[in-house]
């Protein structure tokens, strides 16, 4: 997978991209990064990239020509890649929209800070508007790490069994249980007997009930879609009781 | 506000922390960022932060020890800090969550990376779990790191005129109308009529009833909780039709 980012703060990338798992993908040959300094492609002689609203307002807006001109320049290596906004009003992200964009060739992420985008940008040149969340970032970049993160490690070979992902709390449906490590009284908090008895059928029903407990309480929006066996729904009734 | 992570993957902060509106912030004396390695934490000899789990099954733990003496060493500088543990099982973020912590003075960062958490890190050590949403990273540096920049944008003095949030789109309920800049027409594309006229009652109409066309379109939930006026009910009745 190729993964470029068009961004004004390009050093913000390197941290990221350059170390932990990220690095090791790309040591590996599983994705590409690539992140360009959209500026440089301003026809503009001060290179900006930004100019006032029409119709008035506070803020400034990014042109479309340095953006257009950017993704063109990208296109030319790879005719129909993923590129998307990431903006406050674009598609909630989540586990399946990660798992969609993994089988892809090339995303392409742009990225604005502060700034509003030209509409044209949006209607003519983006094919995915997202969304990390109802919350206000100063820029599109983190965000985009976050994307880009999330699914670089579902390419195949990414994840070694040293990184097994062991909060995969979307994949089952239910949040994660809790994991203990030793020692197992620390500092006079202890480990539940149940995890040291060595009864391995009595550890994964804990497991499972602790799984179901934590998802009852803190997300019971998982459960609306979630198929409860039997063994479950006399532990929800169990809970509603506590 | 004082802001720290604690990582096992330091430099991964840098490139963010170092560069754009975060690092203009410190500057200003708005915010001091500090990032620990919290491997220098442990007491074991080989400075290991991580065990198996009781229990057995796959992947490592975050062993309590190393994670404890670092926020307490924090604690020393700071009697009362905020400390986040960035996780799917938690709270979902949101700009609410974002306004509460841009009142505290300061914020201690624990960031995992693949790895569970000590079930009794959660339970003793942390005031806060938050998840930024329904989707799975490799760590939770990213995460804290968005966590940080959405609060850092909130504190005083930080955002200038230059940097004014045109895309505050949670601060007024509805999403943001479309936003247009020079040229009028790009290549064949062009600015809608109504943002040229000059005449500012029309352009407000315009925007207000775009805000209110692109919420209904892609986020009717938040309309669920915004007072609607005649005039929005009227639109919302011919958003219907069409």
């Amino acid at each position: 997978m190729k993964i470029d980012f068009l961004t004004l703060f390009p050093e913000m990338f390197h941290g990221v991209i350059g170390n932990s798992i990220l690095k090791k993908a790309e040591e590996k040959g599983a994705v590409q990064f690539n992140v360009t300094n959209f500026r440089e492609y301003s026809d503009h002689k001060h290179a900006t990239v930004d100019d006032y609203p029409y119709g008035g307002g506070a803020g400034m807006v990014l042109k479309p020509q340095p953006i257009f001109d950017a993704v063109e320049a990208i296109k030319q290596e790879s005719s129909a890649p993923k590129v998307i906004l990431v903006c406050p009003q674009g598609e909630t992200y989540s586990q399946k929209k990660a798992e969609e964009l993994a089988k892809e060739d090339h995303l392409v992420f742009i990225c604005g800070h502060y700034e509003g985008y030209d509409e044209r940008i949006r209607e003519h040149l983006v094919t995915d508007e997202i969304s990390i969340g109802d919350f206000i970032l100063t820029g599109g970049e983190l965000a985009s790490m976050v994307i880009a993160d999330s699914v670089v490690r579902l390419l195949p070979d990414v994840l070694g069994n040293e990184d097994s992902p062991v909060l995969d709390s979307f994949s089952t449906g239910l949040l994660e249980h809790p994991h203990y490590t030793r020692p197992s009284d620390f500092r006079g908090l202890k480990v539940p007997d149940v995890l040291i008895s060595g009864n391995h059928a009595k550890i994964e029903d804990w497991r499972e009930k602790e799984s179901l407990r934590r998802t009852y309480e803190r997300r019971p929006d998982l459960l609306e879609t979630y198929t409860l066996s039997d063994k479950q729904k006399k532990w929800i009734d169990e809970f509603k009781k506590q």
